[in-house]
C-alpha cells in the first residue's frame, strides 16, 4: 500500500487507538472514526478523539451515535444500574464492562464509510493478549469480520482489517507510544470519571500497570494516589 | 429449538421480512428489530414494522437509528442527489440503491440485542437468487457474519443467523405469504414514494413481477396503472 492510500482508523480516544493512529499515519492518509454509545465517559472520549484527529491531521472525521447500544444496555459502561468493577481483570471471565458485540458496530460503520471513501483498510486498536478479555477483541473475530466485509461489499471494495496492537502488552504499548511521540496526555482510559481518572477500574489498572512496567509515569491526573 | 426459545427477527416492513416473521413465529417467541437509516420511505416502513409487530404479537420491539448510514450516504436511498433507478435490476451490476454494508449494521444490532435477550437466532429476510444483487444479501456473507458473531460474543451466547428466503423467487415469496396469511397489505416495498407505490423502481418491479408470476394481485395502491 502506498502512502497515497487512505485508511479508516477507529479512534476511541484511548491509549491503544492513539498508538494505532500513529502507526497508520506512517504509511497512509487517515480518516478517523469515533463511536458514542452512551458510555459513562462519552464526552471526555470524544474530546480526546478530536484532539487526536487534530494532532494526526485526519483528513476526515466521522462521529457515530450507536443508539441501539444505548437502548440495549447489558453493560456497566452503558447502564448506570450496573456498577463499574474495580481491580484488575480476572482471567477467563468476561467483565461486566463488556458492551455486547460493540466492536462489530464500530467495524460495520468503518467498512461502510471506508467503502464510500475508497479506503484500503480499517485500523483498529484492539488488544487481546493483555486485555480485559472482551470476546470482540479476539484476533479470530477480526479475521471473520474481514471475511464478512469482503463478501458483503462491492466486488471492487477491498478493505483489510488491521489490528497492529492485538498481541502487545500494555507496557509495550506505552513504550512504543513514547517512542513514536504519541500525545498520551490527550488520551483517556478511565471507565467512570471524566475529570480525574479513578485509578481503580479495570481500564485504569491496565493503563497504570503498563506505565509502571514501561518504567514511565502516566501524564494524566488521577483522583486517588496512584496505586502501587 | 423449542417454541419457548426466543429469536430476533429483522423486520424492514417489506414483503420478505413479513414472510420471515411468519416463519419465525411458527416455532419461536419473537422480538422485532427495525432500522431507520435516512432512507426515503422511512416513515412508511416504520409504520409497517409496527403493524407487523402488532399482527405477530412481538414480545419486544427495538427501533434503531443508524446515524452513520445517514451521514455516509453513497446510495440513492439515502442521498437525495442520487436518483432512484427505475426498471428491473441488471444482472451483475450493484444498483445505486445499495446502501454500503447496511445489512452488517442491522445484524450487529440484532446480535447485540439477541445476546442481552438470550435469543437463540437472528432471522433475516434476505433474498439472493431473485434480488437486486446487493452484496450484503449473499448467503456467504451471512455465513461469515454468523462466524464473526460466534467469535465476538460471550462463550455462552450462540446465535444462528437464519435466512429462510435466501433462495426463493419473489413469486414463491408471494405464494407462501398468501398461504401463511401474511398481511401483505401491511407491507411496503417502494423505494421512493410513501402514499401510493411508484410501480417503477427496482423494488416495485420485483414485487409486481412476484405477484404476477404467482397469479395474484398486489393489495397495495399504485400511482400509475400497474405496468404489464
Amino acid at each position: 500500500m502506498s502512502n497515497e492510500s487512505l485508511v479508516v482508523v477507529c479512534v476511541s480516544g484511548g491509549m491503544d487507538s492513539a498508538l494505532t493512529a500513529a502507526l497508520a499515519v506512517r504509511d497512509h492518509r487517515v480518516a478517523f472514526l469515533h463511536g458514542n454509545y452512551g458510555q459513562r465517559t462519552e464526552s471526555k472520549e470524544l474530546a480526546c478523539f478530536h484532539a487526536l484527529a487534530d494532532h494526526y491531521a485526519a483528513e476526515s472525521r466521522l462521529v457515530v451515535d450507536f443508539s441501539d447500544l444505548r437502548q440495549i444496555g447489558g453493560s456497566s459502561l452503558t447502564d448506570a444500574r450496573v456498577p463499574v468493577r474495580e481491580g484488575e481483570p480476572v482471567e477467563g471471565v468476561v467483565p461486566t464492562s463488556y458492551v455486547p458485540f460493540r466492536n462489530a458496530h464500530i467495524l460495520a460503520a468503518a467498512v461502510s464509510w471506508g467503502e464510500v471513501l475508497g479506503a484500503v483498510a480499517v485500523y483498529v486498536g484492539a488488544v487481546w493478549e493483555d486485555s480485559s478479555g472482551y470476546p470482540d477483541c479476539r484476533p479470530e473475530f477480526y479475521r471473520a469480520f474481514e471475511e464478512a466485509a469482503r463478501l458483503g461489499t462491492r466486488p471492487e471494495t477491498s478493505l483489510r482489517i488491521v489490528t497492529p496492537l492485538i498481541d502487545l502488552s500494555k507496557a509495550e504499548i506505552v513504550r512504543r507510544g513514547l517512542r513514536l511521540g504519541v500525545p498520551l496526555e490527550k488520551t483517556w482510559s478511565c471507565y467512570q470519571a471524566e475529570d480525574r481518572a479513578c485509578g481503580a477500574c479495570e481500564s485504569c489498572r491496565l493503563r497504570l500497570r503498563g506505565f509502571r512496567e514501561a518504567g514511565s509515569t502516566d501524564p494524566l491526573p488521577y483522583r486517588a494516589p496512584t496505586p502501587a
